[in-house]
């Protein structure tokens, strides 16, 4: 199948999670108009996109939400889910397993790494927590291919060649440090405490002006 | 006082967050290019900074760690700190507190606002949980100024007039909604679930390809 633009990833991911919550109402029904009205996008690419989907709706009652759920899933092939490892499991590593183990995402978390032995030989929501040195092992056994960066007292960059060599594909740097990666693993990242301090530094900027 | 750019409050975010681990270890001191090494900054750029803060190092330790992370909260004059509210208190919400309870931020969350009758009336991390309609009242008697959009089943837009209104002057969106806000309001954005849906999708076509 072909690749995705990176926007269209992203809207399909959008709709999905929207229509995830739609899933419990009422109403198994919903319009494009509605759809694009809730996300603010035009409705133009969200009929578009529906199309590439190859999905119809009725006039009367617009598309079938479980029935859009279903063909987006495939679409982005992530029924399956692929598996992934939190290293570092503080306040950010323990948000980002609540929020993974709430929601529906493409992410199956079979792994913690931690340090300390407050929490290495427990599970968390149903996930070991190994100490640092299993990474290799574990990595392996487990079939991981995406390292999820959260609470890190050591330069992350230093475990970035053993990632690649173990296979992994895909990183999520929650960490406030910046990566050098190779070309074959795709990056994500964001780190929510220097967005909040942006928000309240930009904000009262904006308050006194 | 001048108004940074963006760019320079984002790095002296990162510094302050890096130096808040540090300050625990045996070495209160920092050389300006260890610091442009962790974060992968120029270390021209790291010491314009450190000299718009006024601090200078010695040249056989470094810079003195306590100082420096005195010296950026005064700068980003968060040390009061300003007063935010969680709207919507699911997985996300949930996680969200979690990070503001553990890692410095110059965010107080003084309260929270959900639907569900299981978490109304309770309180999390010391912060109190009310119904939705009381947001008007309890924003105005905690001089609230940040809303931390997290969980809605609503559309969060129904929600801007109001809380511009009350006085809100910044919006972290964490929902997957796209927000239209008025001028006065300043915006931050991230969806944590579309991020790793891409992570998953981007990571699966470079394995394959």
């Amino acid at each position: 199948m072909n690749k995705l633009p990176q926007k269209t990833v992203e809207r399909l991911s959008q709709y999905r999670r929207l229509l995830m919550r739609y899933r419990y109402l009422d109403k198994p029904h919903i319009f494009s108009k509605d759809l694009a009205r809730l996300l603010r996008i035009n409705s133009v690419h969200v009929r578009r996109d529906l199309m590439l989907l190859g999905v119809s709706g009725s006039h009367s009652k617009g598309y079938d939400v479980q029935k859009l759920i279903v063909r987006i899933t495939e679409r982005l092939e992530c029924e399956k889910g692929k598996n992934a490892c939190i290293i570092g499991f503080g306040h950010t590593g323990r948000a980002v397993l609540e929020i993974l183990a709430g929601d529906f995402t493409p992410v199956n978390v079979k792994a913690i790494f931690d340090t300390s032995n407050k929490s290495i030989g427990h599970t968390f929501h149903g996930v070991p927590c190994h100490s640092m040195g299993k990474i290799a092992g574990v990595i392996e056994d487990e079939n991981i291919t995406l390292a999820i960066l959260a609470d890190m007292d050591e330069d992350p960059e230093n475990y970035i060649s053993l990632l690649s060599s173990l296979g992994i594909k895909g990183i999520m740097n929650l960490t406030p440090a910046h990566l050098n990666l190779p070309d074959n693993i795709h990056l994500e990242e964001y780190d929510l405490v220097t967005a909040l301090i942006k928000l309240a530094y930009f904000s009262g900027i904006k308050a006194s002006g």
